[in-house]
């Protein structure tokens, strides 16, 4: 038998396999419970874990949630300045970030931040308001990433990328009207790749801080890509060409 | 006041703005039922609809669905031979078809449809067994992309990469241990890019019949993408170079 977790104990729960593996790996990461099924616990290298019942972790994690039988109870990540990190970047580049303008679907910003993580992004930044939590569905999603590349959360989207703008960063908007494509714009050194979310894409606001808008070449029978597969792309084509650092 | 709609009603629910349109477009969908709230059917252009309230729609759909006021009741589209498909395309190319080995996600699924179609690909081709269902979340995720290109379930995988082999296809497998990038591998004309589940990879069937083992330029950090990410670059890869058509 198991404490059932109550809502006034702190922390959020992240689940699954590569999840709670890379949290618990993650220094920065403080961690408050480690619990698993006996079934999973039979392989699992490492002690400090209580062992729970699977129904447990059904009811303790949001319905339908793919848990693989392990689950921790951990603090949100510290927040990260934004600024020390655009000057960790080296002076002329290659470095990359992902902006996501509104773009709230844990699962899609789950999987940018792995695909940012894949192709050596620094961090993918989103706003404080109308963005995402920081969830176990995200974490599920980044399948690890959560903790190899920060998440940082801004308050004013258009204020930070004029900061990025003053360290040298090229802001990129992804934009489906636009003339030239994210290859044929060539650019290189440090870029910010600006997305927002499906149909609606950029604000205005964001759009006009924007040095340039590329479009990817997909057909016109479909205006659009899942926003997290438009990122995976063009985080491919930047660093494809070695354009930015691996 | 509205009827609901029963279990034994035939057909399956589509929902969502984007995925109700096409299906009302395509001809080869046939339609049982299309309801909307009042509020969606203030700015809806067409007849021949219910109005329904929207806790209906909650009622009738999957948890958590995010139905936009509008879902139809539909058939499944009628099977398409992948043989018929498969001489469609041009002798020696360019064509692009897209192989899920046990890919069963159907959000992941629906968002390989939009991008296989915005990247003009023939087809996605699905196991019978340890496939997805034709659903509702599937529909979703794919924004209309399942009424523009055939989701085609196969029996038996290996057997169909040779029938392909036969008609002049390359079957190129996306694995993370494979030495040569995707770019790389200078692939054209008949392509079938073929991918596996995430985390275990193609299965050692499938993987024999690959003419070709290609990766995908990550860094070392991570080891796999989301599987919609990864064949959204692949297929954008093929694109890119105009060695397939758009």
């Amino acid at each position: 038998m198991s404490r059932a977790p109550s809502s006034r104990l702190p922390g959020l729960w992240l689940y699954g396999t590569h999840a709670v593996t890379a949290a618990l790996e993650n220094p920065a990461r403080t961690i408050h419970q480690l619990v698993m099924t006996a079934e999973t616990a039979k392989t699992w290298k490492g002690a400090g874990f209580e062992t729970v019942e699977r129904k447990d972790l059904d009811r303790w994690l949001p319905a339908g949630a793919v848990h693989q039988g392990i689950a921790v109870r951990v603090e949100p990540l510290p927040a990260l300045e934004l600024e020390m990190l655009a000057r960790t970047a080296p002076e002329t580049g290659p470095a990359l970030m992902v902006m996501l303008d509104q773009v709230t679907d844990p699962r899609n910003v789950g999987a940018i931040l792995r695909s940012a993580a894949a192709f050596g992004a620094l961090a993918v930044i989103v706003p404080d308001r109308h963005g995402p939590e920081e969830t176990g569905t995200l974490a599920k999603a980044a399948s690890g990433a959560l903790e190899r590349i920060p998440l940082v959360r801004v308050t004013n989207v258009a204020r930070t990328l004029e900061t990025l703008t003053k360290f040298g960063f090229w802001v990129v908007g992804l934009a489906g009207e636009a003339s030239l494509t994210l290859a044929e714009s060539g650019l290189s050194g440090k870029v910010v790749l600006t997305l927002g979310a499906e149909g609606e894409g950029l604000r205005r606001l964001t759009r006009e801080h924007c040095d340039v808008l590329v479009r990817l070449p997909t057909s016109e029978a479909m205006e659009s890509l899942n926003v997290s597969n438009a990122a995976a792309i063009a985080l491919y084509e930047m660093v494809r060409t070695e354009r930015v650092a691996k």
